[in-house]
């Protein structure tokens, strides 16, 4: 059933969105401040993924980008609903629904801030479940839905829309205009009907992250423990309690690519390998997980998430790990979202240690080879 | 009055169009290819810039990128009128009129060919009277017509539309996307009027062109020299005589840049700096012309233009200067061509090694600044 959403939600909802960011999205502040902003002429209404109806016109809303770079940059509510109303003018149709692409940092509240603005009601979706680095990583690009056209616009007002072949070529062009536009633009896109959205998107997404940014809140009230609460609510597992010993970080064509290693008190020591998002956790050699799972990152005490880019030498912390949406296990999804298209030599594992399903099959192996080109290429 | 150009012009156009291209716009074989085939279902009107009447929605076609590897990605038809149809789709209003950016290589052939592919008359005129390797760099942008919305697309069938705050954003977003879309693309904007294009075009390109490439077939059939017949059509000098003996060159960013020694018999060495173009011509530590000035390569016998990604060791070759359209010497032209926007530490030298008026004003100072920064950044 429908909801609305005002800004007494927006600190669990941040909170969340950072849980599920796994590490990217980033800041939630930043999205926070503006969707409070928007959200301060009243709420917005948010639909349940089975409300929408067939005639929908559905576009997603997000900031793309490096978001070490976002935390310098403050968007504008003008500079967000812009990409919108670029789209809107280019198809000649009215866009009449807002989803989130990712649910993570400000890609899950900068959506609420542009339904504001724009006076459209929310879905509660995503299309991944999750945040992933690029464009194309969203569950409709496995339904055929085309990422363009898809207007991307920045703060001094240069607005560029794509038609391209594929969505890996929207993220390409996208990429190179976003870094040359200052490293984060604002874009819309993805157009979809409603029967689309609900079969392409992650359904209920936007409650599922207030719920565990409030059992946060809620533990931490209680004196009982933050980060138990939130893998109760995530159905999760914890992998590690130790201190950050080192950081490895670099802004590179857009991403924030590093790794990071954490050592428990027993002297045994995780490795996290990230780029926006946490993409591979190791111990000793064994691999606890990877993407598409969900890998997080929150302080030890509080469990209030952690970014990649917040990550910083001494801190106490948990590592986290939690199912994906099981769509991601597909060999067809593996090939764009498993460790072989980052560049990583290895399975997809699951959150539980176990070797993905659709790893093994023969969708995976083209998507490394591709990804490793396009990594040397750059 | 007007006129129109068939397939039996084509050749003199050409080459022509390569004399004006100051070794830039590349290699005019290409382009002469796509209009013989363009122009095979009939020749297409030219109208005098006089002619072109107020209502008319004027469009610049071109090719964007290096000229070194528009030589290995031949374009088709279809690419060169996609952007045209692209953009006349967006503004909503149809385009009238075909006009040449610049003079120069493919990019005097390109519109006969999109013209003729269209059914579109076009109009003897270009937007420099010469070639320069940045999209702003066209007399209209002196006269605050936008270079955006621009369309660019590939051979793929990717698209773009720009919508910027400025021409130099639109040369930036449009490199950086024609980078990654394989360093060529085809490129239609500058939407005008009659009037803007009457009043921002150099008129009569094109006949121009192909004066000085019959002139030069001309002086070759009656064993006349063909580069004494060119110097006299173009109103210039020759500056020297020589032998090509060193050549580097480095494609970056989607620019072909360089610099070339030549050596004479008498032991005199010139050395031509270039980024697509030619930009500036120095003996003996005398400077003897620089942009905006045309500074030409022909080879010395035949008098047969040479682009600056086929000069060669040891080829003999011909150095010659023109003028430039008098509007180029206005301080507030020269801030955007001049030799200090190029990172060269000099003010602009006429053909005739006289420094021009402009450069001294206030006005070319910042623009060279500017270019320093934009140089370090890169």
């Amino acid at each position: 059933m429908g909801w609305q959403i005002d800004t007494a939600q927006i600190e669990d909802l941040a909170r969340g969105a950072a849980v599920f960011g796994t590490g990217g999205g980033g800041d939630p502040y930043i999205g926070s401040l503006l969707a409070r902003q928007a959200l301060s002429g009243g709420p917005v209404p948010v639909l349940d993924l089975a409300e929408v109806p067939d005639d929908a016109h559905v576009l997603f809303v997000a900031m793309m980008g490096a978001p070490t770079v976002m935390v310098e940059k403050l968007p504008s509510l003008d500079e967000v609903v812009e990409p919108v109303r670029a789209l809107g003018s280019h198809l000649g149709r009215p866009v009449t629904h807002i989803a989130c692409a990712e649910v993570g940092g400000v890609n899950s509240t900068i959506p609420v801030a542009a339904a504001a603005a724009l006076g459209l009601p929310l879905v509660d979706a995503d299309g991944m479940g999750r945040a992933f680095p690029e464009l194309q990583m969203v569950l409709p690009t496995l339904l055929g839905v085309t990422a363009s056209p898809l207007a991307l616009s920045d703060e001094k007002g240069n607005i560029a829309v794509l038609q391209t072949v594929d969505n890996t070529w929207t993220e390409r062009i996208a990429r190179v205009a976003t870094v040359e536009m200052g490293c984060s633009t604002m874009i819309a896109g993805f157009s979809m009907t409603g029967a689309q959205a609900r079969a392409g998107l992650v359904g209920g997404s936007l409650s599922r992250c207030i719920t565990v940014g409030r059992a946060i809140a809620e533990a931490r009230a209680a004196k009982t423990d933050p980060v138990e609460a939130a893998v109760r609510e995530l159905a999760g597992r914890e992998l590690f309690d130790g201190k950050v010993v080192d950081v490895q970080r670099a802004t590179t064509t857009g991403f924030a690519r590093g790794r990071a290693r954490i050592e428990s008190e027993g002297g045994t020591a995780l490795t996290l390998q990230f780029q926006n998002e946490h993409l591979v956790a190791e111990a000793d050699g064994r691999i606890l997980a990877t993407t598409p799972d969900l890998i997080m990152v929150v302080e030890g005490e509080s469990g209030e998430p952690i970014t990649t880019e917040a990550l910083r030498y001494g801190q106490r912390v948990r590592v986290l790990a939690a199912p994906a949406d099981e769509r991601w296990h597909s060999a067809e999804a593996l090939a764009m979202v498993g460790p072989g298209y980052f560049g990583y030599d290895m399975p997809a594992h699951r959150f539980d240690g176990t070797v993905s399903h659709g790893a093994g099959s023969s969708g995976a192996e083209p998507a490394h080879e591709a990804s490793r080109e396009r990594i040397e290429a750059r």
